[in-house]
């Protein structure tokens, strides 16, 4: 089920700048027991993210009537909501009238894994973006030639570094370990999207008065970690079984999290 | 007028990838006298970087009969040819059973410009991605937010530098300066796009013996310079007037490229 500006459609214009520039945005939110938990994040992020970009925002209640359509459609899931900024000719300058297309869909959630992840290392290395680092923006290529080499490996998921050979996030998570006994995140000033549940886990964390250590992860030092949680919207948190074929026995930031995540409203964790 | 896989539509399925991912290429070919005299250049690049992302080439004889298909339409024009992974479901994964889509579409000449360009610095930065550097792909948001600055400041085309200072292109142009009497190039290893005009430039200047050299050009060197040529697949070679407000009174490149140029099929320059 698609909507496409509210109306259902299989299809949209060959103008769209989405297709023709990943001039857009898009979020991708779990449906879990026929309701969208982390709506209001996801529409907040899509928010700044258009307000950064230019993109005029279609406003929340617009999103909020396509999302409440299909969430009767399936007790869980995945709904996609892309935004771009609709048609405009040939050229790279936005339109002066652009008018955003919003495009709505449910799928299914995907096939569980192993609760604990084995993930690897990949070869695709992470650009770096200041313009755009931390949106979650169409151009999605890195991750997709990524993610090509996760799937020929075998892997549950494949960690990414950057050109300095730092660790920023996997191919459609982020990521946290512990120094010490401090919870950490990799920064993504230049690399990287600042996901919806890395924020809630930061948000989380905060209020517990343990917040979370903004710290670069060189992938050398992945030798010495024990435990390292991955994270997104549609997952919630997970633990990393395996490393690079190492064993990583540590669940502690796992076990901290569960519950007061569950307060936070990601109820579907194991 | 524009061709789906070979068809007259007028829109794509939403699952196509390149709208969700940004996972696919593009060609901007230059219509001249009821010709595209560059074509073979151009699907030579479109093969060569399906080849590098792993999108399956649809083959040379496919897109050479779409876009003869739209050559009888207009004797002077713009053709488009996208390239994507077509339709997967949700997910950065390619599907093992990928059939690209390509789109092929007839656009009027851009409103024609000074004959000498001018030209101003772009604040947005080029990111670098060493994973993508070289290819046209369809994630352009770096250029469509570069392009917005272009079009508020009312210049005619403006100079992109990447993290390091260093000028890499213009927002649609490839770029050419003079160290000595020496025809230079910046390389494009870790940002920007190898355009067709911009290889055809260093073939042309390799058989006159008088080969292009890629050196670093640092946006602080822009000073010194006197003589700066843009070139893209739709304008051929045009030089720059006023650099920042600097008038550059330098054309010994462009007449020295004009008659190579004219006889390797760029016959349109003034």
């Amino acid at each position: 089920v698609i909507l496409v500006n509210g109306l259902a459609a299989t299809s949209i214009p060959v103008e769209d700048r989405g297709l023709n520039y990943g001039d857009g945005l898009f979020e991708t939110v779990r449906v879990h027991a026929g309701k969208a938990p982390l709506i209001d994040r996801h529409l907040a992020r899509l928010r700044a993210g258009s307000e950064q970009l230019g993109i005029p925002y279609p406003g929340d209640g617009a999103l909020r009537d396509d999302v409440g359509r299909l969430l009767g459609r399936a007790a869980d899931g995945v709904l996609r909501l892309v935004l771009t900024r609709g048609d405009g000719g040939r050229g790279y300058a936005p339109p002066r009238d652009a008018a955003a297309r919003r495009i709505v869909s449910l799928h299914p959630l995907p096939a569980s894994v192993n609760a604990a992840l084995a993930v690897g290392l990949c070869a695709t290395r992470l650009g770096s973006s200041p313009a755009l680092a931390g949106l979650k923006h169409l151009g999605r290529l890195e991750q997709v030639l990524a993610a090509a080499e996760v799937a020929r490996a075998g892997w549950d998921e494949g960690l990414m570094v950057d050109q300095r050979g730092q660790v920023i996030e996997a191919t459609r998570h982020n990521l946290f370990y512990l120094r010490g006994a401090t919870v950490c995140t990799p920064p993504l000033q230049a690399s990287g999207v600042a996901g919806v549940m890395r924020g809630l886990v930061l948000d989380v964390q905060a209020s517990r008065g343990r917040p979370v250590e903004t710290v670069p992860l060189r992938y050398d030092e992945l030798h010495d970690i024990d435990e390292l949680l991955l994270c997104n919207a549609v997952a919630g948190i997970r633990p990393v079984g395996r490393l690079a074929g190492r064993e990583l026995p540590g669940r502690s930031m796992y076990a901290a999290l569960r519950d007061p995540l569950a307060k936070a409203g990601v109820t579907w964790l194991a």
